[in-house]
């Protein structure tokens, strides 16, 4: 879509936010809102809102109000959220199977087709359905079914041989859950951290400061 | 510190990460560090490190560096990491689970004290040296031990109830791994969210773009 060029930075980050509570008010069967509306639900501005959207054309009708069923799935379009990549995920610990269980990769863009651990007593186990593979069979793996996507439930120590294997093997893409920045060595992939202890600490001076840094 | 006061947000946004950097150098016995170093270890420029750590005072010199252990003592208590924070979790499925076991809360300024769960069956249990208590006693607990923070590892659903006990008793600080904003209705809180699936919907755009939206 041609005016896709022109939004920034900083609308896309909120896009999935946008995202979550027009799919909540689909589900509810709202099937239009003011930007007024959507505000006070949002806990942002009517202004705000209206600049955000209108980087998508015109879902808003002065009197009408957004199309909410047209605006969701149009914002999954700018996602990609159908593009169901080959996804993997390495690491089965608790964070990794909350992951792997709790998540609706389908709905997201992905679709989790492989899950791998070095522990033997889980390889063979299964979880949502998938099969534990070892690590010791990843470089196989990734160079017969090419995932274009690993998901890193790792500890800082074991990322980095793993992620040579999967970069060589053609990986271009992670979510990671390190603490290890493979953007240092290997500056083409796409990374997507969550660092739960950095959130944690900022809430700790938050609370400490009483300061929004929001 | 008198300093402090003119840390603008971005910096902030930042310190959990410096703070990281400085830890591993710290535990690998590196006591000082130039500006040029720490920017390729951290993949920033030079300039943008000076200009950060500027804002805390005197900890570079010209021809020395930065002195490493007072750098991270520095931004430790800045972040308020010595504060102890009182505590509690709620939810343990594998989120909750991952988040009691793996996070060093006592490092990142939080004593955890308390677990709950609503399911019965997991009343009782132990996780990470924590006995696991119902949900239905949370309101006495809250209001006998006063706890200063909850993490909430609970799905949408669950949250609206256990909030209002836990803001009645007092709580204002959330870290919430729920897509409950729990701000609309109680503006005068400290929450800090971490949505994992925005972070995956974001990794589907990046892939999807091949941009850079960091």
């Amino acid at each position: 879509m041609s005016t896709q060029e022109k939004i920034s930075v900083s609308v896309i980050r909120r896009l999935p936010r946008y995202y979550r509570f027009l799919g909540r008010l689909k589900d509810t069967g709202v099937n239009r809102i003011s930007s007024k509306e959507l505000a006070v639900r949002m806990g942002l501005t009517a202004s705000q809102i209206r600049h955000d959207l209108n980087c998508f054309g015109g879902f808003g009708q002065q009197g009408y109000g957004y199309d909410v069923p047209r605006l969701y799935d149009e914002i999954g379009n700018i996602l990609g959220l159908s593009n169901n990549y080959n996804a993997i995920l390495i690491g089965v610990g608790n964070l990794g199977k909350a992951v792997a269980n709790h998540i609706t990769f389908a709905d997201r863009g992905f679709s989790l087709n492989a899950i791998f651990d070095k522990n033997p007593a889980l390889v063979g186990t299964q979880i949502n359905g998938i099969e534990v593979q070892s690590t010791d069979d990843l470089k196989e793996y990734c160079e017969a079914k090419k995932p274009q996507a690993a998901f890193l439930c790792l500890p800082y120590e074991g990322v980095e041989p793993l992620a040579e294997i999967l970069y060589n093997a053609g990986v271009r893409a992670f979510w990671n859950f390190s603490h290890f920045d493979l953007t240092l060595k290997y500056p083409d992939i796409v990374m997507e951290n969550v660092h739960l202890t950095d959130s944690l600490m900022t809430l700790c001076y938050r609370m400490s400061e009483q300061r929004d840094v929001l």
